[in-house]
């Protein structure tokens, strides 16, 4: 799993308009309309995280989740991550 | 808290179209794309279930969820149950 | 993935007390201290199960859940369902 | 509710010996034996917290649960943090 180029983080990033690159790592910011949805949210990747054997970085308080996504292997962003951000992103969506 | 009778229970149940009254108890069956999507309602509906202190019956398999409603201590269903009903249909909503 | 025989399922539900087969399938009945473990319980279980993409029948009801554990594909039980007995077993304990 | 004096939170935290204050709130890092474990501990844990209306700021990477708990509107620590520590030590020590 190799590290993904700048030009191909960006590309990835395009249809996913909430997404940064913060501190080399994947970033996003989740705001629910409360802890129910927030963590009902994250029970629910959390299944389909465990199946894909990558974990994200997360903090939750109330009803705001953070999440940071990187390969510790790969010591960057990898395609693991791109497509995990898409995981969460589908997610989120049906939950917000 | 007293059972409703059936007009109250055919008004409560006028704006939730999958829910209907089998064996005396409210019923819903759900089907979800894949179990992350069924289990994940399910783990989202369990943190405002406990909240309000009112469980549900509930069978799981899959990708298909199967709810009964009724309310022990009054020998049939009552406005819990109803309320019940909204609270999982207004979240199976978000997940399907 | 072929159909244990029944001396296959004897063996491994030795070291398994709490289960038996009913109707065909494997059968454990749960009971918890109350909704929070009994739930906590299928939360915890459900990230695992979906990892091995074998599912429960399983039914949920305050602090009771009931398993049922056969393989569809196979016409009843296999190697996957004692495998899963194993693990939900290793998890109740922990939480009961 | 009102802030815990220094005494009282050392008294509420000396039987809870993974326990400390850091940046003024009480602070408690878990370590399970994997993503099952430690996600299943908050998933657990969080049906309890929303029943109490007390929520946490908690963070997850893989195996690890890292907890920090205060009352904002109180500007410190008070006795619904050392209660809520209570419930959370109880149950990760289930799933350790």
């Amino acid at each position: 799993m190799e590290k993904l180029t700048e030009s191909q983080i960006a590309e990835a990033l395009a249809p996913l308009p909430g997404w940064s690159v913060v501190n080399g790592k994947l970033h996003r910011e989740y705001r629910f309309a409360d802890f129910i949805h927030a963590f009902g949210f994250m029970a629910t990747a959390a299944i389909a995280i465990e199946k894909n054997n990558h974990h994200p970085e997360w903090f939750n308080v109330w009803n705001s989740v953070v999440v940071d996504l990187s390969t510790h292997d790969a010591g960057g962003i990898t395609a693991k991550d791109t497509e995990l951000a898409r995981t969460l992103e589908a997610l989120a969506d049906k939950l917000q």
